[in-house]
């Protein structure tokens, strides 16, 4: 395995290999970036992952200056699981100015869900991806489920701007009490720890519920955000949406996904659960 | 020369060429056009030309519908000059549901100069650009200076979402009597095409007046402007500008370009004018 720190370097390399299954992270890798690495690994030759903390997707008063950069170990880690390339670049390869001049700009879902209380999010996420993807030239890209808006934005970009890249969505990786596997869940107290699970708990009550045949989706938002609360939570969304395209669900849907995010503590985690109704 | 209409088709003829250069065009093509046909024949194995009349950098009121489509004639001009391929997509092939939901933004420049009286514009072309790079997949692309505002939009998205194109800016084709090509000439009447060079004459006595050692811009850019008014011309703007970023040119400049949008009867015309000072 390499790691690759410019853009030059890399492209050096790239001539040389035919097809490419790309997984952009920003790095603090654990089983859930993994699982994408694995699932690159049989999609294409080579597996490239870029390790970048890309500042133009935070907000004002979020966490890009204590974001993890752990390049050591997420190098041993990938090493292990069989990448290719570690393309690490700094910022100044990526910006080389200092800022962004040109942006990716996503239809109003940008603007929803974690969009309504993270403004310029997924128009900075679609940004590096597609510059990532210019430099890369991937035949495949693999992003997590875990990430969901996210996922469906950029299906939606390289679709809608028609980048020859096929999109792979892979599971989320979960601890044993059910927690999704993040980054950020390396700011939790163990007090927090132990109680996080219930994020994951009440999707899948929610889809038990749906599953029985409870249809007044919005109730059931209500009554998940509520007992949320109750237990400490600051409940951002709950919501029920249609799994494709985001769009809120209709009791007639079939492919459905319950979208969370929420605060414990000082973190803020989102996780979600994709629901398949058989209607009658 | 071969002539494809889709995607799909395009991409398998793709595969098996190494090095393209590309000239998109709206077609309704002319000596102007031609000459980006032949710089790009310099540049690499293969010339891909497309035809594509592109709605969204259309503005209400502009003249999308009544654009000339003349796919016939532009197909015999390109196979006589060399083109390999004319890939001249439907409107559906680009917008498969009639609309584009992602956007390249660029920056402010989209709104000055042109982009001040045709919002989106360059919004529109930026898209359709990416989208036509990213199905093309071409080493070289070839852009007229004619439109220059244009070329120094797409450079720099080039260079700024880390496109791996390189732009081969063309000088502009006039006619003998110095007007410089453009498909909107057709529009003109024959009085007004006798009148029509008067705008590249005014940059030029501009250009001399500069080179002369006029210093003061805005006193040159007003007497341009009220003599072509004058002359029957509503002048949208005459600007004296650096020639690489389109910020107003300060009298240390040297690489200078003079730019011109003017209305004549009821036809828009742009024209512009590179000027190289030497200072003392």
């Amino acid at each position: 395995m390499q790691i690759i720190s410019t853009i030059a370097e890399f492209q050096k390399w790239r001539r040389q290999v035919e097809n490419v299954a790309f997984v952009p992270t920003m790095g603090n890798l654990h089983e859930g970036h993994l699982s994408l690495v694995r699932e690159a690994k049989k999609n294409a030759d080579a597996v490239v992952v870029s390790i970048f903390v890309n500042r133009i997707q935070f907000g004002e008063g979020e966490d890009f200056d204590q974001y993890p950069r752990t390049l050591q170990e997420d190098a041993e880690k990938l090493k292990e699981v069989g990448a290719d390339i570690v393309f690490a670049p700094a910022e100044q390869e990526l910006y080389p100015d200092g800022k962004q001049h040109y942006f990716i700009e996503p239809p109003l879902l940008q603007n929803d869900l974690c969009g309504k209380t993270r403004p310029g999010h997924f128009r900075g996420v679609a940004t590096v991806v597609t510059k990532l993807f210019n430099i890369v030239q991937p035949d495949v890209a693999c992003f997590g489920k875990k990430d969901y808006q996210q996922l469906v934005i950029l299906t939606g970009m390289v679709r809608d701007l028609n980048m020859n890249i096929r999109i792979v969505p892979v599971a989320i990786e979960r601890a044993e009490d059910g927690l999704a596997l993040s980054s950020r869940n390396g700011y939790l107290s163990p007090e927090e720890r132990c109680q996080a699970p219930e994020l994951f708990q009440t999707l899948q009550t929610m889809a038990t519920q749906m599953q029985q045949g409870h249809t007044d989706f919005i109730a059931l938002e209500k009554m998940a955000t509520s007992k949320l609360n109750q237990q400490g939570w600051q409940v951002d969304y709950i919501e029920i949406r249609q799994a494709l395209t985001l769009a809120k669900a209709q009791k007639s849907d079939k492919n459905i996904v319950i979208l969370a995010a929420a605060v414990l503590g000082r973190t803020r985690l989102i996780d979600n659960l994709e629901v398949h109704l058989l209607h009658a």
